[in-house]
């Protein structure tokens, strides 16, 4: 269920609700990444406290250790203590990227299980029984991800596969879960066209826009954006999946983007780098050792309420955990800000102008 | 400021006040160790949450990176944003254990910075500057704290150079800020009695039992506390340096001390140790994936409020910082459970029998 409330004039961003069985979303939203059942370092009320409205956890990373723990305690909403909307991504993306020793074949991925060593098949029909077992709210086909300047051979047949996996995994479609295809096609602007239409005619809840912010250079990103959400139902929410800086965020949006997720403000976090409305900071350099104010001006985090940048530095220079914990709640809320500020201005049909001042004060 | 309130019959157990700059403590106590100006993993908001009543920081170890930062915001207090009592120990410990290589000399402690390589002293009378920057409430005197089967020069050394350095630091007691010593000796009782007795001339604000489980056997560390307690002056606060662990904290209780600090619940806690009433557990052993209760029956900390001990294993299986988080939570609770329940016990003059029934209780 998506209701579009708001539309801009000058561009196609939109403000909409999403009903989930555990509540409704504001769009557009970005949802903080939880890969493995936690948003890396913070707990539940940290979440509740910066006004996450949903998460995105990986049914595939789960899955791959074994979902025993999960499903003993009834599911993730229990397992991780969140009783908001949870999305979970299939981690088609993820199995190709990273060190899982994986064929595709048209049954699914195998690969060789991390636990004892076996073949393993991770299959669309394996995909979907995990996020039954998993009872989140939102759930993403399988999909096949190739990675930037693959060949044409290998772009035309992940989009095949793409479709005919989201057309298995459409076909076990549960009550109270949405399922979300995904759109691939590279950055070629042909494939991606035939991807969208394709998934469009058979009809899911959403659509992700994946594929894209893998490498490829932004004129690029940006056009196979257009051609994937101008041939996706306008009236369907969109997933932009793993974007979350500023600049590319809000061209998406522009572009009528709904749905976000990211690890970019909190792996960032682990790495030093902090956010403010001017652009990004390196929290290691020596001069913030001074620093008596807090790290964002304006910022009302818990980080910004309560520390100063100087305790901040001091934290990450010796390598305490905590660190890594208050510039996570930093990054968050002002990804979350904008997201806010995203939302009013399209509500007060300025989304452009919004944009625009955003991305002038704000230098990478 | 130490008054004492409650005395138990069978023991030498009392409860107290102890008034500082930042408010009252009530006594027993423990203080968790905030080496470096963060208790490992925490914010103060944890710390608050948990009722901890004061902390312990490490002047040695903030003053060797430079106290810039800290003396920048205006001390301790506002840099950690903390505003109860915090004590300052001196290093001197730490310096002979860790990594620093130092020698002794009658000025102090000579080492390498680690900041430049350039030749530094750790002298009484720095380490009395560094806790007047800090701005804590209770500051302890430098001490030379020798290892476990020093010889008995090296021991007797230890007390006169404990001594002399101790008088040194009185002549530098400033207003605001209480200064204790550190009773030296050895398990040797005649250095035992001789450390106490001279700091005891010398006239402390309050006391330190220092150089013990440190590896010594139970029985040698209790008489040496035996003989440390029994000569110094009953009616100040004696801190027992270092000592967490259940059997020694009641052992120590029973002889009359009244504050403590450890790192222990902490640092187990980030090696997968958790503790309940019934002693202590590997949250990594396989059997706790299914456990859907809590880490400890009846704990009321907001891990076990909130979380199955089936979400801490999985956490902690994956290296997820949280997990580090969640059990030093719970072993704070757990330990400042131990306490509340020992000044009640005192209170209600059943210390002996509070004491006996934890111990039969808890394995470890």
């Amino acid at each position: 269920m998506f209701q579009i409330r708001e539309k801009d004039e000058k561009t196609k961003a939109r403000t909409g609700v999403l009903s989930t069985a555990h509540g409704e979303i504001e769009t557009p939203v970005f949802l903080p990444v939880a890969t493995k059942g936690t948003v890396k370092t913070l707990d539940f009320s940290d979440l509740e406290g910066l006004g996450v409205q949903g998460l995105i956890v990986n049914a595939f990373h789960l899955w791959i250790k074994g979902l025993d723990s999960v499903q003993n305690t009834g599911g993730l909403h229990s397992f991780m203590r969140w009783d908001r909307p949870i999305f979970t991504d299939s981690g088609g993306f993820q199995i190709i990227r990273k060190d899982f020793d994986f064929k595709i074949t048209e049954e699914g991925f195998v690969l060789k299980s991390p636990v004892d060593g076996k073949k393993i098949t991770y299959s669309p029909e394996v995909c979907m029984d995990v996020h039954s077992a998993l009872g989140s709210d939102v759930t993403f086909v399988l999909d096949d991800c190739p990675p930037y300047r693959s060949s044409m051979e290998r772009l035309r047949g992940s989009v095949d596969r793409t479709t005919d996996w989201a057309r298995r995994c459409k076909a076990m479609r549960r009550g109270g879960q949405e399922v979300y295809a995904i759109a691939q096609g590279g950055t070629d602007s042909e494939l991606r066209r035939r991807s969208a239409v394709e998934l469009s005619e058979i009809e899911f809840d959403g659509y992700g826009v994946g594929g894209l912010s893998i490498g490829e250079p932004r004129d690029e990103m940006i056009s196979s954006l257009e051609v994937s959400v101008s041939s996706l139902p306008e009236k369907k929410p969109k997933h932009m999946m793993g974007v979350g800086s500023p600049a590319e965020v809000l061209e998406s949006i522009s572009n009528g983007m709904d749905i976000f997720d990211s690890a970019f403000p909190t792996r960032n976090a682990r790495h030093g780098t902090f956010y403010t409305g001017k652009g990004k900071f390196d929290i290691k350099k020596s001069g913030f050792a001074k620093v008596k104010e807090p790290l964002g001006p304006g910022c009302e985090c818990f980080v910004c309420r309560n520390y100063s940048t100087s305790y901040v530095h001091h934290l990450f220079k010796e390598k305490e955990m905590l660190a890594y914990r208050l510039l996570s709640i930093h990054n968050l809320k002002m990804v979350l800000d904008l997201f806010a500020g995203v939302r009013m201005s399209i509500k007060e049909n300025k989304f452009s102008t919004f944009a625009e001042e955003y991305l002038s004060e704000f230098t990478t």
